[in-house]
Formats: structure tokens, C-alpha cells, sequence
């Protein structure tokens, strides 16, 4: 088994862990909080050996009537491998601590790039992370256009893609953060740099993005235009996103129009936190005019990535091939229609 | 078992079938559809005999490949008892066709409190629907508030109720419900029709409410002030609704200040669909100033009256007394801290 | 002087109105309202001749003190031509009642072409408008991309248009209107509606539309890609697009970000209702990769419509040549930087 | 002519300097701006006397080729006043320069009240400010209630106020705020810090406040209730608050249901900005019941203090008494019905 300390217990930590424990072959060794608030008390609900970032904030732990094990060090102590969920660019200033005690970490999508060996897509370029010791998980719209273009490319051939991001403006709980009444261009700069992040998954990829925020806390939504180097059938190009473990094509008959009915879908389903691990394609949406492809997708920025975060410690660790992890991952959440 | 069907698997409609089914002594004999769209699908993966609503809409069904067992006539016969969960006013023209079949039935607080002999709410008026063969159970605002105000009536008296109910404009599927960027006086009227609602459960009760709308979808917010007849201290008030059951008082340590920080702890809890059953009522918030009573409590529309609904059936089959419908219900539901 | 009637005194018919009696060459025979609210106050406020939409109505006028001078008809008798600015698919229903009367008239966007001999934009086709009886300007999302491309087609060549509008989902004094916190592709089916409507104004444009809705008011936010003929340097389509009198290109200095400063820089200039004309496309966001050309342009939805309308009227009137009349427009209006 | 600066150029400094122009015995010397964005630019365009805040930032100006006269020392040398509307707590930090120089000055809400020798209402108390060199004008919702307040207390006499503040998270151009899909207690500790800043203008009042933001930019909403010594008609009461010129009470056949709608009808009426200097009181909401008064009203926060301004600046300088001020400053801005 192998022991994974999540470093960073917030929206992406809690979700990780979660799935980590559900897997076969890992289970968490530790999770870190900066404060004893009702996450921390939900990780210990969950049973998960809690950790204080520092030794200050131990004290207030104590005060609160949680006990910790100790500090982030005696949680990497502890674990094979670190899954770092702190907040972009604090994951950079952890690198030290984890390489100082020789431990391997994957870090997430906010950080740059270099951070790590390597980025990460578990679709699109798995074997990079094989026996790497650092590996950064990209972020969540990024892992949603990979999953997307990866069979895309290997089927009809890429061109070009231009893609416009209408993100959300805030997770559900992030109740600071707007915009209230407002469609922002961001960043106004075009092409955005949502592309280049693109690109450390697809080097070769001629790609332009445009980025949106909008008042909403859901999902991000994608306008997504490829010009494929073939002209294949809308139908067949549909059937192959279909085929897609990762992408749900949203099929006309369910009536499902919005993200609000899509999250209440996965809430339906059971899942976890009624979380939807799968980019949503709209089936009607799939269209083919010559060599232009283009759809909908919606991708539930706290919860596409987690998937892709246990895969990547089976790259890392060597522990399974990727059509292999992928279908293990899957497995152990449910990830099935 | 009580057989019970749930006519309306809608919003309200599922979560109630899924509670029904957790209990031990209790089980869904269907639920009826109006389309076979997601939450038909929904349905029957979740196991349940699915009737369609009408003989039309079978072929839909059919259509659309899944199987249905008959109409909403059928799924009566089927059941020892229905819970009505159809929009509101549609279950008054339901009530005849309850009748003629022998069939006793549960209504939702849309309806018009004449649909039922009585409305119910189990912490204030359990016994009013012992025996009772048409029950209705009062709206989510109702709800909310009797829970509140049974324990201060019988533990300080009550001289008058004074309270603003700040309501999400619509459920999070409703994307054709606003406003996007305005607050309503909704009524316009003062007072609202809200406080005779209460009234169907407390008839002697001195109470003027007053309804707003606002751009939000996860939770009601009730601002509300009760002039008791004595004058408590502030923290004794706090212990007396924390014992409460169905009252969760949101502790200082816990740093939930929103919305959808509440509705994340549920999450995090692994409640189904995140659900919160609970009042929500902010400990900071309760004050007593001389015989004012002051507090913010949230209201999560969707599940509040789910446990309630429960109860009513154990009431009017007279199958436990309301402490022990009320334990049961909750243990069956996992709702306990 | 020019006798224009505005049936249809709502968002789009007040705003005609002021901007047509701003002008030297026409003036507001009567407008019409369908009851007595403080729209209609505002008209007569206004000093505007007003009329009620029929019979029926003009009681209630009587009863809450406000003096009509007669129904539409009367108004379209004492009118040279008739602003139709009614809700989408009424106007086609008037159009017998006009030319009963043989009165000339301006319909709006929501109308099917059909509904006029040409659709206009006073940028891009204002000559087919010439001596017509029955124009229909077009929507404002419309309008606000033939602006956009009539001088990229004219200097650049175009090949292809790739554009994703991004809708606000109401107007701000629309409160029944959503979606409260989602992102809706509306129409899910690509390419949009939106496409084909452009093609009213520019037949042989090859263009594929996409359409979103979002929880804002404010204005429309369009996402565009055209491909051109040629590979013009970004500063210079900056220049062409700064030239023209109905885009404002924002400048960088300006530190506008988010359409609610736009509507601000508005209201500061003193515009009536904080009104926006032109078409806002951001500086920054001008970008040539190639052949692509992309920008962000922001469409003030309640008012870029508004000097078409005036337009149209001078061009079914053979009042003034495009050029002619576009400056007279603007120079009553104060459309200057 | 009473020579004004206005120190901090933003929402409510440029209102106040626009304000201070339209008066008959005021004008003025100079407004400060921290950068030369689009605002310094309407400043320009109004012809008003640009002022950098510091040395550093002139050389910003005038790369951006926008002329200044100088620092805000030089504006405040030029001015008989100054009206501080710079962020709160900054006001405070310049109290020392104006004193320095000798310059009399009024503050806005934000600031804490001993930045001042009084806080002020025009209607409620007048007289306290004159003669004063440092007046602190209250804030929107403190404005708002002593505006309702004074004629009630005066009439009717009050008990107790218990009031609900539903307050708009940010104003339109402030994108970076939240909450977007959340109903927040604000503070969550009752009574707010609202009661007590109303006491400041009422020292006796018994008044308990309750504070909640919620995602809407346009007007903060108040449910209102006061305990009156006294059991007026609710028709009495109507025409008392009818017969204020501050406050609008609005009409049933006027159709206003929203917020949305009292905008626009500001706008309609061509009021500068859109803005809506009075509070407005939904006619039907104003009920008694025995002592209870009732009533929602809208406060725009933007506006609702720019009067009160500059009516502080005519009792500092005993310009005009009370009656005559207020009737001064209302017919300079047209605030009539
Ligand atoms: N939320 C999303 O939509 C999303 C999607 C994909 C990727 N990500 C990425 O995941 C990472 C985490 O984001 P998140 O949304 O989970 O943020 P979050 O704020 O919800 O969680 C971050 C956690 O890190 C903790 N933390 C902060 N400083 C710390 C420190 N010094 N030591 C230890 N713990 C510390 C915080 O207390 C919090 O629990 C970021 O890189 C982000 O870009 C986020
Ligand atoms: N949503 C809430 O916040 C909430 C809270 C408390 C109580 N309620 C009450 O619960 C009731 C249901 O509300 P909801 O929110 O679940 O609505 P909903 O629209 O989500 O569900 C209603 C269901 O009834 C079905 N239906 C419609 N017409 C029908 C017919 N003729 N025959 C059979 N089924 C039909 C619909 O297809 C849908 O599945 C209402 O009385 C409502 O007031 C709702
Ligand atoms: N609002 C926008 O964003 C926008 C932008 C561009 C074009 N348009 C188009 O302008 C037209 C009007 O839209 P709007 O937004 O001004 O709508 P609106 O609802 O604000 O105004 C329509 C007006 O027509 C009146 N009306 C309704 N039925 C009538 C009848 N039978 N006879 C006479 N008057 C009647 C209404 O009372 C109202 O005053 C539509 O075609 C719309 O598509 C609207
Ligand atoms: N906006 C409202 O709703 C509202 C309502 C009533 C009262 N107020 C009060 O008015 C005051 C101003 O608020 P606002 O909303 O106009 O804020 P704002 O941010 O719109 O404007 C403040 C202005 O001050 C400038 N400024 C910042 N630091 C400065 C400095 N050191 N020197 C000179 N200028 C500086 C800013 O550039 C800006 O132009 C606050 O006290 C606020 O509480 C605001």
C-alpha cells in the first residue's frame, strides 16, 4: 500500500484524499490543515490522521479540542509521497522541505510549470510521469481540454484549436470572490495563457485561448473549436468522445440543459459531494462543419482533477500502465455510466 | 413494511423517496415521472418502480428504452399510502383520485392548507396527525421556523414573532428562475402570507413575517427577532436549542460564515446530495437583549421537510409517537453530530 | 420634420424615441404603452403624445390620472412611420394594421426577417434600406458584430468567422428572468441561430456562431475569432477599428476591465441611463495570430440598436446618404469621444 | 461662492463634486485622483481642476497626458472646504493635513465618528453640525433609516427599531466582490454595528440591527419594523412619509415591484447617473399593526448621501438653515417628484 500524506486538506485536498483511500493500492497517511475549523474536524471524522501546517497553529488545534500528530514534516515523515493541494505557489515554497526528506510529490495546476518534471494528463501523456518524483497535475481547465483533444488528435489530426473559457468566478464557498453582476474578459490580453498550459501536456499544439469569468460557482464552461486535419462525420466523432472513459456525452433524452441539472445528475448518482470527475460534452452540441469541430463542455473545476491526481501516483510509482491506472481509478469511485 | 409511493419525483419528491427507503419500517412501492429524462433514469437505477404519469407519456417512456409499470393509478393501487410531491396546487387535483382509491396521502406546503386535515410539522404538532388520513406537511419557511419556535414557546412563552425570510430565488436546477441582479420585496404586501402559515401549526401565535428574494440558490436566511415573556440569558437560549434535534447551532470554532460553507460541512459529512436536514442556526447570532430574542438561521429548501414528511407517515399510521418517530427517522438518516 | 410613431414605449421604444427627437430632422409623433405604469409616467413626463394599445386599456389610463390621446391606431395616422419596438413576434402581428394605413415601419431584431423587405445595419448595409417601406434593424448582437465586421471584410478579406456570444441573461428591470448561478449553452445546438442572422446583413459571410447565457445584466460579451485574407499587424486593425465612429476601442490607460466600468465611463460622460452606443472593444484584446484576428467586444443590449433605428428611418426616407446620416446621428446623440 | 475640494474622486466623490456644481452658492476648486484612469478623464471632460494625490503619481498623469494642478495639499490650499470621500480609514490619516492648513472638512461613513465633531443628517439633525469644522456625514443605510425615522419619532414616537439591512455586496464597478451565489449574515454577531452608528444621529434610540449581504449591486434593501408609542392608521402614516421630499414612496399603479424597476425609473426621469438620491418606500409595504409599523424600503447606496453633503457643507458655513438648505439642494439637483 502506498501511504500518501495530502498536504493542503481544501477544496482539491479533501477530494483527493477521498479518492485515494478509496483505491486498492494507497491509503492516506496524513492530511495537513491550517486551522481547526470544520474541515479539520471533518478530516478527523473521516478518520484521517491530521496534521498542523506549523507548530503555532498545533496550539490552536489543542484549543479546539482536535488533536494533531503533528506538523506538515512528521506528516511527510510518514508518507511515501506527498499530493501538495495548497494554494498556488505555496506548493513551490514546500518543494524544499519535501526534497529535503527525499520525498516525492505531485503538486497542482497553479503552480508553474517547473515546479516539476513534469505536467501531467492521465489520457494524454501518462508515461511522462513514470519514475518522475516531481509531477504537477494541471489545472483544472487544462485537464479538461487534454481529455478532449487527445483522442481528437490521435483520430482526425489537430490543426488548430481556439477555445474561449468561460470559468466561474469562485468555488461555492469562496464567498469573497465576484464578480456579482459582471462578465470580466480574463485577461484581457489575448491569446490567454491558458493555451501555453495547454501546451506542456501537447508541445506541437497550435493552440489560441480566450479567457472569461462570469457570476457562477459550478463549472467552468468551454466553447471549443478544433480545425481537425480530416473531415469526419459529426456522428462518428460523437461516438468516439463517447467511448471516452473521462467524457460524458451528454445525450439529448436526458433533458439536461445546464450545469445546475448536471451537478444534480452526479447528486442523484450518488456521488461523493455530488461531484462530476467527467468533462460534459453536449451531445447536441458536437458539430462538424468541414474541418471545424466544436462543442459545449462543462468541467467541474473542483473535482476533474482528482482522478488524475491518483493516476499520476501510479506513474510515479510505477505501479500500474495507464489504461491500466485509469481503469483502477475508475473503478474505485465509480467513475461508470 | 408501510408501502409508500411518492406521486412527483421531483425536487423534493426523490429526496423524500430515499429517506423513506432508509427507514426500517418503511419502503417505496414507486414513484411517478411526467418525462423520461435524467431523474427517470435516476430513478431507475436507484431501483425504484418507476410509473409513468399519464398513458401518453408511456410511449415516451418506451422510447426512450426504459420500462415503466404502469400510471400513477397503478403505482396507488401499489401503495398503502402516497406522498404528494407534485408542484403546488397539482396535488389538490391528485386528492380525489387518493380518495377513491382508499388511499391516504402526505401534501407538500405549496398547497393550500384545506387539501388536508391537518398540517403538520413533527417537533410542534405531531399528535394533530395521528390517525389523520390527509396530512399535510407545511413548506420548507415553515418548517424552518416552527422548529425554532416550539422550544422558546414552551420554555420562555412567546409574546410575539417578528421575522424577515430572505429566500433563494430558485433550487439550483431552475436556471429559468431570477433575479440575476436585484432584491425583492416578495411580497410587496406587509405582512406576508408566510406568518398565517405558521398559524396552521401554532394558531394562537402573534406573528408578522416579511418576504424578500434575492439572486441565490443554496439556502432561505431567516433574519429573526421573537419577543418572548420572560428574559433568558443568551447562552442559556443557545443550550436549549442545541439540544434540539433538527436545530444544528454553527459553533464560533467551526468558521462557517456562509451559505455554502453549510452546505460544504454537509458535503464533507457525506450526506446524500449534501443535503442539510437541520436548521441552521448561528450560534454567535443568538442574543437576547431584555426579552428580544435575535437570531440568523439557514434554511436549506430542498431537504428540511424530508425528515418531516417521515414523520407525518409514522403519525398517521400511528406507528411510533413523535420522540420516537423523530429518533428513528434521524438515525436512519445519519442526521446526528 | 419627419412625424415617427414608437409603438412598443418598452426598453427598446423609450430610448428610440429620445434619440429620434434629439435629431433635426425628425420628431415623436406618439408612442404607445399597454398600461398606466411609470413607464408611462415617464412619457408623458417626457411630453411625449401617448396612446394606449387599444380600447380596453384606455380606461385604466383614465382611472390612474393619465390622459391618452387614442389607441395605436390613431397614433399610426398621425405618424409619417412607425417605430415597432414590441416584444419579438408582435410586430409581425401590427404589420397588417400599418400597411392598412399605409404607414411605413422600423421592426426590431426578435421579428423573422421575413417580417420587412431587408434587414439593416446602418455600418454595413445601409443603401438596401433606401426607399424600403419595412426594415427591420437587427438585434443587438447583431448589430454589434456587423459593426465589428464590415471593416474587416472591407480591408482584410474574411475567410471564415468563429464567434462565441456570451448573453446576459436579462435586462436589468427583467427580475423573472435566470439563470441565478449557472452557465447555459442556449441554444446547446452549434452553430447558434445567431450565424444565419448575420447572413441577413452580410449574405456570403462564412460564419459559425456559438451562444451561452450567463447571471449578469449588464451587457453582452462577445468572444471573436475571424480568420481574414490577409495578415495584417495587430496595431493596425487597432487603427481601422479606432476609426470608426461606432466602436470604441478601450484604450489600456483607461484601466477599464469589467462591463460594469464601461456602463460607469457612461454614466460619468453624463450618456442618458448610462447609456453605450458603440460597440466596446478592448485594446488590449486585438490580436492578429496569422490570419486569426481575435478581440473581446462588450454590446450594451439595451441601447447599441438605438441609432440604427434612427438610420433606418433616414435611409426609408432618402433623408441622407449612410455617411451622411450616421454623422447626424451621432452628433445629436453626443456619440463622440 | 463657497470654494469645495474633494478629496478622493470615486463613487461618491464625483457625485458630491457634480452635486456641489449644480448648488447656486458653492462650486468647485479641485478634485484629487490616485491614477489617470477613466474616471481622472471625466474629471477632465467636466472641466473640473485635476489634483494628484502625490508627487510620484503626477509623473502618471502626465505620461498618460493628463495635465494636473498639483497635490491634494494644493487643492486643499485652493478650498474654502474639503469633502473627504477617499476610502474609510484614509480620511482619517488626512485629518491632520487639513487641520494644518486650516481647512474646515466633512467625512463620509466609513470613517470612524470621532474623525468629526458630529455625524449628520440633513432631516434629523441639522443643526448639530453648524459651525462645525469637522462634520462626518453617516453612512448609506445609517442615512437611509434616519431619514424614516426622524418624522416617525417626531410624530408618532418610537419604542424600539428592529430592522434587517439586506445589503447589495458591491457596487457595479467593483467586480472583485462578492458573494455570487450566497446569502451572508453580515456581521453574524446580533445586534449589527448599524444600531449603534444610527444612535450616533438618535443618541436614545433603542434600536437593534441586523446586517446580511447578498449578490446584488443596485440598492441595499431594509425590512423595517419600529414599535411606535402610538397606533397611527397606516394611511397616516403613508401620507407623513409621502409628504417628506426625501423620500418616495412608490405608488401601487407605478408597477415598481423591484429594484431594477427604481433604477430605471431614475433613469427614465433623466436623473444624472441613474441615480436615486431619495429612499424608497413601497407604499404597500407601509402597515401598523396595533403599535407595529412596517415598511421596506431601497436605498441607493451610491446616492443617497450626495445631498446630505451638501447640506453639511451650508450648516458648517451657516449658510442657510435647515428647511432652506434642504429645499435649496433638492431644487439644484431636481430632486423632486
Ligand atoms: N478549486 C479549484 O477549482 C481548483 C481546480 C484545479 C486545481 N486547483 C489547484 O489546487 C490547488 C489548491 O486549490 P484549492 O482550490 O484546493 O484551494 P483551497 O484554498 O480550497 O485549499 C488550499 C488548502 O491549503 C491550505 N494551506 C494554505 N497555506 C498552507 C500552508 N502554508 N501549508 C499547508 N497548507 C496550507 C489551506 O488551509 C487550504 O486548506 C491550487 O494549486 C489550485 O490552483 C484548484
Ligand atoms: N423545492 C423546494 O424548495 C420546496 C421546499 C419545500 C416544499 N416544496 C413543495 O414540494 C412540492 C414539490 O416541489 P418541488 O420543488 O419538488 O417541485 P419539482 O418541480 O422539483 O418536482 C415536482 C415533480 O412533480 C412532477 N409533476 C408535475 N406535474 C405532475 C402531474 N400532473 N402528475 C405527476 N407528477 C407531476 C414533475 O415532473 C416533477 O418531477 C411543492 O408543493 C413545493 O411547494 C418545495
Ligand atoms: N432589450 C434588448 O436587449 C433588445 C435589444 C435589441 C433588440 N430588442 C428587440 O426590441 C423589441 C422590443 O424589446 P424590448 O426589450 O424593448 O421589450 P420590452 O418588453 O422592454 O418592451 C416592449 C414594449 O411593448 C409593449 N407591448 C407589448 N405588447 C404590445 C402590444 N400588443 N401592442 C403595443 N405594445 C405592446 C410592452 O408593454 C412594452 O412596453 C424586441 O423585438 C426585441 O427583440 C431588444
Ligand atoms: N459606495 C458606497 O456605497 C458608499 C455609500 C456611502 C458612503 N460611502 C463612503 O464614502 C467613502 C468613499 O467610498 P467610495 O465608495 O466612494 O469609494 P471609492 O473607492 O469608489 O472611491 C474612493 C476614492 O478615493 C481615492 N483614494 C484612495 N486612496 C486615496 C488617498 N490616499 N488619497 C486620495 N484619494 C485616495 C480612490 O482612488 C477613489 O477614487 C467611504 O468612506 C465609504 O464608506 C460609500
Amino acid at each position: 500500500m502506498l501511504q500518501v500524506g495530502v498536504n493542503g486538506y481544501g477544496t482539491i485536498g479533501k477530494r483527493v484524499a477521498d479518492a485515494v483511500r478509496a483505491q486498492p493500492d494507497m491509503t492516506i497517511a496524513g492530511v495537513t490543515k491550517t486551522s481547526p475549523d470544520f474541515a479539520a474536524e471533518g478530516a478527523r471524522t473521516a478518520g484521517y490522521p491530521l496534521y498542523a501546517c506549523d507548530e503555532e497553529s498545533v496550539d490552536e488545534f489543542h484549543a479546539a479540542g482536535l488533536a494533531v500528530d503533528g506538523t506538515v514534516g512528521d506528516m511527510v515523515d510518514a508518507s511515501d509521497v506527498v499530493v501538495d493541494a495548497t494554494p498556488g505557489g505555496v506548493g513551490a515554497e514546500y518543494r524544499p522541505l519535501y526534497e529535503a526528506r527525499d520525498t516525492p510529490a505531485v503538486f497542482q495546476g497553479a503552480e508553474a510549470p517547473d515546479v516539476a518534471e513534469t505536467s501531467f494528463n492521465a489520457r494524454a501523456n501518462f508515461d511522462d510521469a513514470r519514475d518522475a518524483d516531481y509531477v504537477r497535475v494541471v489545472s483544472c481547465n487544462t485537464t479538461g481540454l487534454s481529455r478532449l483533444l487527445a483522442p481528437l488528435a490521435e483520430t482526425y489530426g489537430i490543426e488548430k484549436v481556439r477555445t474561449t473559457l468561460v470559468r466561474r468566478g469562485g468555488d461555492p464557498t469562496q464567498s469573497d470572490r465576484g464578480p456579482i453582476n459582471d462578465i470580466l474578459p480574463d485577461p484581457v490580453e489575448v491569446p490567454s495563457h491558458h493555451g501555453p498550459d495547454v501546451q506542456t501536456i501537447f508541445p506541437d499544439l497550435s493552440i489560441d485561448t480566450l479567457g472569461l469569468t462570469v457570476p457562477a460557482t459550478l463549472m467552468h464552461l468551454h466553447s471549443v473549436n478544433v480545425t481537425l486535419e480530416s473531415t469526419p462525420d459529426s456522428r462518428d466523432v460523437c461516438d468516439l468522445l463517447d467511448a471516452e472513459s473521462r467524457l460524458f456525452v451528454v445525450p439529448e433524452r436526458s433533458g439536461i440543459g445546464s450545469c445546475g441539472q448536471l451537478r444534480e445528475y452526479a447528486r442523484d448518482a450518488g456521488r461523493p459531494r455530488g461531484d462530476v470527475w467527467e468533462n460534459c460534452v453536449w451531445g447536441e452540441s458536437i458539430t462538424v462543419e468541414e474541418r471545424d469541430f466544436y462543442c459545449f463542455q462543462a468541467i467541474h473545476q473542483e473535482a476533474d482533477v482528482v482522478p488524475e491526481n491518483v493516476d499520476a501516483l501510479r506513474a510515479m510509482f510505477d505501479m500500474a500502465d495507464a489504461e491500466e491506472s485509469v481503469a483502477r481509478t475508475n473503478a474505485a469511485l465509480g467513475l461508470e455510466r
